[in-house]
């Protein structure tokens, strides 16, 4: 009889965005010639840059030919675009990063679900509360955590951190041991922050209670406050406790190109039982050689097109595009008397709902008065709730006409 | 205190392909003028099919403009693949796979190393002997295994199946309960295969036994006899038993493009341990979903145009090119009356080292009289002991400028 891993069966099911579809679908059949805009994308929009573009034909043809044509790769990402990340992400913030200590994959999400592999099954993890589901959900099926709990909407074993606008959406140092910190900064969903100060607090807790912090800095692009920092690696002491997660998705349009990596520096440790210490650079690269063959040639040459100058310049123009419908959003909120966080240093911009009023409540209000879609805070975690998020990837126009709808359609 | 995965510390260093590259290096250093011809390339050389870089340069384009950009797509892959792969593979064979049972990934050794994570922890596992690496060391990271014993060079808890001469590479039935099972048909190292009422019979077997055949059809292409199923639901039964994965790297060249699928027939069932029945298919697609985005919009493009007629009349030009070497190698083999093994449905060549000579011993002197390149046997598995492995993915003239140097400077 063939067993199943029955820490799936802990999993519940991701009823947030069948629900969004649900829903909006019984509106349109109700208001066949309503013109329903999405403020909810969690997509970008705009087409690749040129020079990516560019890459991507060259590399093409260089498949083309045996005398250029390339087979397996290094799992870990060839030199070329290792060495770019070292030049262009770390070198220029002061950040000691070496190319081998840059793991390329196909993405940030298979790299954050992935890493808990090498980590044991004993591990307390702590998680910020609203959060990207994919840290916690991994951690259900290597059985890490406990049940869920449907009167708190939390599982067992996991130490939850909740981030609202009590707290300026800066988590509390756990009163318990932890062993694992998942920091996602600039947030998904909350499109909030830690300053640098707030930061090194977080290295120096690792430190002093020998945790490690799994840090996800897919949205650091989106940063334009110069106190917040684009790398975890420009805090003293990063090097000895953090691993960071970062992609090409939002950053350059790649959702569909498939291109992330990880940095694990040398001098992270963690423990065998017997209190060994063990180095985890040297298992994340096995981890990676063994179950993974490198990431596609054309996408890492793409990704080295990211990467060069006239690169940055084409990816920020996208980015200040987004940035400048996350401000439209901001401005017709303000306007409107709506709170809202984030917006600033990340294309989320996550609002309260008015009159405390609960998240599904809002959607629907939203849905029926201003046509306008949105992503309900409490599909994020129990401490979302009240809340909702809008983003920023929209196109420019709609964003506007959206936006026009809450300031004369919403009844607040 | 952050504890390890303590079972990554059971894993064999991957020593085999780090030793022979250190033998040859040292070779060159002694024989600087010797020109050495690998026959142990394990990877493609020939350039993609021209149908494949068309629809590469025009996935590209779409990646350029907003109204045919695509960002993420279905994790399981877009229909138009999955449908193509229906229509392509296994239709034409009778095999009734539905599209939503198919799994489109970055590769077969991924989804090879990842299936594992939705099976219990106490489940026994079966492997034939010698085999590729990545099922052995993907359950040891589980923790599915017991230590590797030095004097056996076998991991304890597992299931060895030998594949030798002596009972013609077709493994034998374990006597001991086995809940997995894992089967390369056609197989790497050996390129040997099982004829239709073999694989039936392990289809029964498992049936019987309760078990899942875990089925990697990799190189199924270069199968060339029509007793060896191309896949393994051509077998009455195997839907309710075996998981397939298939790639197209070694199909179509695709080493450096990443693609491969696993199917997963709705049929397949696991069990918790209070003896409730599941379905393996949702399991898998939670795993798929959570941990993995998808797989590259035009790689997926790629993908389809291996699959069109065009396509599949180009790739089986470049397969036939390879197993032109194949047999080149064969005849050579003959003639110097060293026995071999596969080489007719696999592009590998299991030869039994003369003279008793152990896998090492062999590369040594194959590397000194012949200046030739191959792979120890031992490497995969202590049954490949006294075997070697040559390939026939290196260049037409080489393949004839080495076998005619076996010919005439081995001495034998």
């Amino acid at each position: 009889m063939t067993l199943i891993n029955e820490n799936y069966l802990k999993l519940q099911g991701s009823y947030l965005f069948a629900e969004i579809a649900r829903r909006v679908s019984a509106f349109k059949k109700e208001n066949p010639s309503a013109d329903v805009i999405s403020l909810g994308i969690g997509d970008v929009t705009q087409p690749l840059a040129p020079t990516v573009i560019d890459a991507l034909h060259k590399a093409v043809d260089e498949m083309a030919d045996a005398k250029t044509f390339r087979g397996y790769g290094p799992e870990q990402g060839y030199a070329f675009l290792r060495e770019a990340i070292v030049r262009t992400i770390y070198a220029p913030r002061g950040a000691q990063i070496a190319a081998d200590e840059i793991f390329v994959s196909d993405g940030a999400k298979s790299d954050c679900g992935n890493i808990q592999e090498i980590f044991g099954n004993d591990n307390i993890i702590a998680i910020t509360d609203p959060v990207y589901p994919v840290y916690l959900d991994t951690n259900v099926m290597a059985g890490r955590t406990g049940f869920y709990k449907e009167a708190t909407g939390i599982f067992e074993k996991v130490v939850y951190m909740p981030c609202t606008a009590e707290n300026d959406f800066v988590p509390e140092f756990p009163k318990e041991h932890v062993d694992m910190i998942y920091i996602c900064c600039p947030n998904n969903p909350t499109g909030t922050t830690l300053s640098k100060k707030q930061l090194a607090e977080w290295v120096q807790y690792a430190k002093t209670n020998n945790a490690i912090i799994l840090y996800d800095a897919a949205y650091s692009y989106y940063i334009t406050q110069s106190d917040v920092p684009r790398t975890i690696y420009e805090i003293d002491g990063a090097r000895d406790v953090a691993i960071e997660f970062r992609s090409f998705s939002k950053t350059a349009g790649f959702t569909g190109m498939r291109c992330g990596y990880t940095v694990i520096p040398k001098t992270v440790f963690g423990y065998t039982k017997s209190g060994k210490k063990q180095a985890l650079n040297p298992l994340w690269n096995r981890r990676h050689t063994t179950k993974f063959n490198g990431t596609a040639y054309i996408v890492q040459r793409a990704a080295e097109a990211v990467l060069s100058p006239e690169g940055q310049k084409q990816i920020m123009e996208t980015i200040n595009y987004y940035m400048d419908n996350a401000l439209t959003i901001r401005k017709g909120l303000d306007d409107v008397g709506i709170k809202y966080f984030g917006g600033i240093n990340a294309p989320y911009i996550w609002l309260k709902a008015p009159n405390g009023m609960k998240s599904w409540e809002f959607f629907d209000k939203l849905l029926h008065e201003a046509n306008i879609v949105g992503t309900p805070g409490a599909g994020f975690g129990p401490s979302g709730e009240g809340y909702f998020r809008l983003t920023a990837f929209g196109d420019k126009e709609n964003t506007l006409k959206a936006v026009n709808r809450i300031k004369t359609n919403l009844k607040i």
